[in-house]
């Protein structure tokens, strides 16, 4: 069940006129005080403010190629890029939404969600309650569900970040990524197997992929902290541990005040609005968590800017 | 004195090492609420801010390659992004600074000129009188002075943006650019020479481009309005004027509530956050005030993000 190349090639022929090519910058060494290049994947300037579309419109148009969709449209749960990136496509495409969301979510995802057009349902206290209200939800009503990580069709779309990083940047030897339920880093394993060594990065507060590496299995982890709105999935999907297992050179954490560092340093220095789950990645490196090796052609995948910048100053 | 395309590429060669290849972004037709493609050059991603580090840099380079830079450093008059620039571009090189500011320089301007270590000086209440005033000091203490826009070797570096943005997007017929003492504009003028139609947008309240092309020689202009400290230059450049009159195929006004439109949907639909003057460019299209000819291929540059982003919401 796990997505092939062939799998993310077909994905980026169906989302193609759907999703934004967004760009690479590579900076100098020393810039933003670290002392080697980075090539930064501004995948931040994507649809909806984060790299979901891609997974959430490979999901809904391969249905709709398929068996066709329902009349009651899609439904998901989210901490709240998915759920945005899911109502941004049912708008695009005609279909009625439904999102989701744990207490957690912050004002601007909400916002962004109902700025969409979609029904916006409060559902429990955390991702794993909203998940379960949805279910319910979807089996009185018939919509399709479109799952946050944990299925093929949306592996293979964030898969197709990996695809465009890759013919942007072919020198990359390590892909730092930022993971919560382990859409993105298995879509980009299933892509890049081995090409790029990926680095996993994870806020101390919410460490499932690392736990789950170190158990054999994937298991509950806790959630909490200033990014778990975007990677507080209690456990990583089942279908890309095989995938992590295999490609997935290293599971870092960092703590919240190196993510909060990371934000202000992109503002600073670049100009980039990252939100905690976005600036996540850049963080390992920047605090030191995870040294490159010597020769190691680093990239950075900042992958999310859904927040209220209030806050950010020169 | 007009720079040349010789010029240009000396100027691209000589601040190669200090200046970002800042990326562009294109976007499909019907992004921003705007019916055809725009191919966006993220020049606010630049250090420092805005374009300026390009003029900055080429005229220090070139001094100090030339007869050698003067004890007292460098000193500069800005409404507040050259200034920043030119601090920058100092404590890169290790030299002196000193910037004089005008009153309407905001708060995020003046704390980035003062971030990067140099002297910030309180000029008067004009553009002019700042400059006035950083040339009677400079007068005194031999500084190497650094024009925000009127010297060739400042024109020479803003025209290394069109020579980046010609070898990225070949295919833009018409590019539109925000013009203030009309620096950038002419150095893409120099540059572009026609091989792309160069759109100069302003400011209802800064039409400093504009009278002065109606007029037929630079003349005195209004300076006010929500850009007024990155465009309120109150005359255009004595250098830039002749590549306009060759070059400058329209010189359009849009009002300051089509800037602080196209402010919000740069936030709103690409998280991005422009400065008013960076988003000015853009506003002549979203406003309808600049309508592109059917087979145009439409670039916009923006310029500039020293802006508190307090207020961007969803």
């Amino acid at each position: 069940m796990e997505p092939t190349r062939n799998d993310i090639e077909a994905a980026a022929g169906r989302i193609g006129a759907h999703v934004r090519r967004t760009p690479v910058l590579r900076l100098a060494a020393g810039e933003l005080g670290f002392d080697r290049p980075i090539t930064l994947k501004l995948e931040l300037l994507q649809h909806a403010g984060s790299f979901k579309p891609r997974g959430a419109f490979n999901r809904i148009l391969a249905a709709m190629a398929g068996a066709g969709l329902p009349a009651a449209g899609v439904i998901a749960a989210s901490g709240g890029n998915h759920g945005a990136a899911v109502a941004y496509a049912a708008q695009r495409l005609g279909l009625a939404a439904e999102i989701f969301v744990p207490e957690l979510t912050p004002v601007a995802k909400r916002a962004r969600i109902a700025d969409f057009g979609a029904r916006l349902v409060a559902g429990g206290a955390t991702y794993a309650e909203a998940l379960a209200a949805s279910r319910a939800r979807a089996a009185e009503t018939g919509a399709l569900e479109v799952h946050a990580y944990d299925h093929p069709a949306v592996l293979a779309g964030q898969g197709t970040l990996a695809r465009e990083l890759q013919a942007q940047a072919p020198e990359l030897t390590h892909v730092l990524v930022a993971t919560g339920g382990g859409g993105l880093i298995g879509g980009m394993a299933a892509w890049y197997r081995g090409d790029a060594a990926l680095i996993s990065v994870e806020p101390e507060g919410c460490p499932a992929l690392h736990d789950a590496l170190a158990a054999g299995r994937p298991v509950a982890a806790a959630v909490g902290g200033i990014a778990a709105d975007a990677l507080g999935a209690r456990q990583v999907g089942a279908l890309m541990f095989p995938l992590a297992q295999a490609h997935v050179a290293a599971a870092i954490l960092v703590p919240d005040a190196a993510i909060r560092a990371a934000q202000l340093v992109l503002w600073q220095k670049l100009r980039l609005i990252a939100e905690p789950g976005g600036a996540t990645a850049l963080a390992a490196l920047l605090c030191g968590a995870w040294v490159p090796p010597a020769a190691a052609q680093i990239g950075v995948v900042l992958c999310g800017a859904n927040t209220d910048p209030t806050g950010m100053q020169t």
